[in-house]
């Protein structure tokens, strides 16, 4: 495996490229835009999706499936409230293939198996679910209703980057149906706070919480709840949302419940995802020119053993004590890869293990034999050390502790070094072309403005941050008033 | 919660089709044949994956993700290999839909933007696998390659019905790689042992092992083995199938690799796969005519429990020991339910857990308070005991073992009785339309003769046991010389 990756001063976008496909993450499919995530890169996906389903059990969700495809009427009704999501989309027409007469060993659509009404490959399920709910709610009794799904989604984009931007991704859609405005709020709100958790205590990614502004909100929504993060070429990345809808769903598929009042009123939503996209968010917040660094609640195994030896004899001796020290791990629920591949060369390995971001890594030679140690290098820092066997448990666990709150405060520091206060667009152009990063300033609250804002500098408001004091201040671009800073930045 | 189910006796199929929509496991949707799997079946189904899961990765195999589209010219490549697959499909034409300029507030698909290849939404992925692994496998140190996906696949079935024949179907379907023919068939054979452990200890169904004959083979396969469970109205059902494929997909692909020796060889192949189809071997396996019957392995929440009471003082004082029971049970890792619901009477509370097959319930009334008692009711034999708080955790942890072997003895018995080993026509044809069942019986092992069998009483070969004795006989239906007996069954 050559390692050999471009430089993230060099090129941060072709490191990134590289990096995905040489750390064995992902790599583009047969089909124009999706992905194919490999075995290695689909088991820190698969550690997210555990951690993030755990976290909406305890709070009361449960999950359900709904089907792939949505019928075209279904988006029409939706169409008032969510433009833009029916437009480009996967378009099943047909429900057969056909030899062709023309054409010996080809097949073609078959014309006569053309499908009454077109289906388009789910974007979103919010229409079909709330078609669905229709069924389900007739009373305050029936509500809230709390699920999630776990799903493929496709949208049709142009250009597409493996796990940021992919004409098919894995996400997971929230959708909750609720008795009344401030119930559903609470839940939008909780779930966002929710994303920021796991974001920052299992994936080690700082965010920033916030609310999106009118034009960047979710089509159909009258809130977008955001998290936004900020990667080390400081450029911002939306790493999961949480839309208040208010009942604008419910009126659009005509779902009106009995309250205990006896009235009828329709009923309040939310939905809120995150999806494989958060492996990009992952690989741009952590890595380094050496490859992919992984904090340890996500790595797929968070310890690899490599044995160098001349001989059987030798390598027979590090076996034995190989499956001591591997026992002693996984009894502290360390998770531990013995590589004791015989076609690779020990240099080889070190190669792999470092682009693949495995947490530490220890090699036993015949000296450490002798003397009862072992070699202990950390991905994170790349630091070795010589360690005692003897209690090499309680030094990993502590260790394994240490890179993920190291991992985190790396990237808050950067990230506190890399939000600026600006007060004039001169500074706002400035910072945008040196130091990068967001940047906190006033604006005039206009669509207008943002827009030509974006227009200048390809900078967007990334959130209005929950924690953004009320203060008087002028507009960075018009100069009109303002009571509070926003955050912008350019964004993936 | 109404129950009315029409009677198993009365009306099999009708039952099985009230039971799955009454029992909130799940209900048709808005699009053609594709189901809506709600929460309390998704959860049956979520324990199926988790064992199923862990499972395959004891047996050494990892995850992945491929793409949910085939282009059509994969299919193409491969069609020698599976005819059928590729024809009853959903097929994207299109990538996107626009406003229809003849017809306000519709959407059309928009007739620019044709792909210039179909894509086929995944019936089986086969194709799109053996097509990435191409691009994996250079040498046999690439060898093997065990991987297993999770998904969603299309087949466009005409006729329909819940879990057992639907659209979309979610799956698993395992894809290996192996450098000889006799690792890819230890590989089959395992996973097919799997299944079957997977069926007896953990859903409690019965099931036979066995190879099928060439008609009934998957396409492309070498062969075909699988297990079969038999249903209560006497129709056998396959549970999962894996494929020994040879080197067929690799020779459509063009999959070499070079072996130990420095040769060029084609790489050998297998693929095995269960569905959400086993909801339907569950429901049919153990339900009665109150509704479903859960084996306590695959309960959402194993014991419920619910509150009996006049005033809000015996509820409070009703919810204090329930507290202390449940913390209990939970201890002993028993998943428990309160079901404290105020919009709900315990008569109706009663129906749904028994209609939902929730395996014990719990009643507790101020007289169970007096005597520090509970009513403990089993769902399986509809029996009911008071019983001791005291010690409960552990008299209701061996009744969960029990209720699971009884189950699944219970099945096995039913199974026995309904394998009728016969030697003439007409006793064949006696059986199938008495006792029904499985048929053990000698066949020629002609294709025309299995055609011809089939035609004239519906009954198909099932499999050719693994436990088959060599014997000498003759075919039921020609006489001609057979040296083992064959199970034949009507099937779902």
């Amino acid at each position: 495996m050559s390692k050999n990756l471009t430089k993230r001063s060099e090129d941060y976008s072709k490191w990134y490229n590289e990096l995905v496909v040489k750390a064995d993450l992902a790599e583009n499919s047969a089909v124009r835009g999706c992905m194919v995530i490999k075995p290695y890169g689909y088991a820190i996906w698969e550690k997210m999706q555990a951690e993030l389903d755990r976290m909406f059990k305890v709070t009361g969700h449960q999950n359900a499936y709904f089907p792939l495809f949505v019928p075209k009427s279904l988006f029409e009704a939706e169409e008032k409230n969510a433009e833009g999501f029916a437009k480009e989309c996967a378009v099943v027409t047909h429900y057969r293939l056909q030899n062709d007469p023309d054409n010996e060993g080809k097949l073609r659509v078959d014309p006569e198996a053309k499908l009454e009404e077109e289906l388009v490959v789910r974007p979103t399920s919010e229409a079909i679910i709330w078609n669905t709910y229709k069924g389900w709610i007739q009373s305050y009794r029936d509500l809230p209703i709390l699920i999630n799904q776990w799903a493929n989604v496709v949208r049709w984009e142009m250009r597409t980057r493996l796990f940021l931007r992919t004409a098919e991704f894995l996400w997971q859609e929230g959708h909750t149906a609720h008795a009344t405005e401030a119930e559903a709020i609470a839940e939008t709100e909780q779930m966002n706070r929710v994303y920021a958790d796991f974001a920052e205590n299992f994936m080690a990614i700082p965010v920033i919480k916030g609310v999106k502004t009118e034009s960047e909100r979710f089509a159909g929504a009258i809130d977008t709840h955001c998290i936004e993060a900020l990667m080390q070429d400081g450029k911002a990345l939306q790493a999961g949302t949480s839309h208040f809808l208010g009942q604008n769903f419910a009126k659009a598929f005509d779902v009106k419940f009995t309250n205990k009042e006896g009235k009828q009123d329709y009923v309040w939503a939310t939905s809120w995802g995150v999806s494989t996209r958060l492996m990009g968010a992952l690989i741009m917040t952590h890595s380094d020119d050496q490859g992919l660094v992984l904090p340890p609640n996500l790595a797929p195994f968070q310890v690899v053993i490599v044995p160098i030896f001349k001989n059987e004899e030798q390598f027979e001796a590090i076996k034995l004590v190989v499956s001591k020290v591997k026992s002693c791990l996984e009894a502290k629920n360390i998770s531990v890869k013995f590589d004791d591949r015989d076609t690779y060369r020990p240099g080889a390995k070190f190669a792999q293990h470092e682009l693949q971001g495995v947490p530490l890594r220890i090699a036993i030679g015949p000296k450490d034999l002798e003397n009862g140690t072992v070699e202990l290098a950390r991905r994170d820092t790349l630091s070795k050390e010589v360690v005692s066997i003897e209690g090499i448990e309680d030094k990993i666990s502590n260790l394994l502790e240490t890179i993920q709150n190291d991992l985190y405060n790396k990237a808050l520091t950067f990230r506190e070094e890399h939000i600026t206060e600006v007060d004039s667009f001169e500074d706002f152009k400035t910072v945008l072309e040196t130091k990068t990063g967001f940047i906190s300033a006033h604006w005039d609250g206009t669509e207008e403005t943002e827009n030509k804002i974006k227009e200048l500098t390809k900078a967007t408001i990334r959130c209005i941050p929950y924690d953004s004091k009320i203060e008087e201040g002028q507009c960075v671009y018009t100069g009109n008033p303002s009571r509070q800073r926003v955050l912008f930045a350019k964004a993936y």
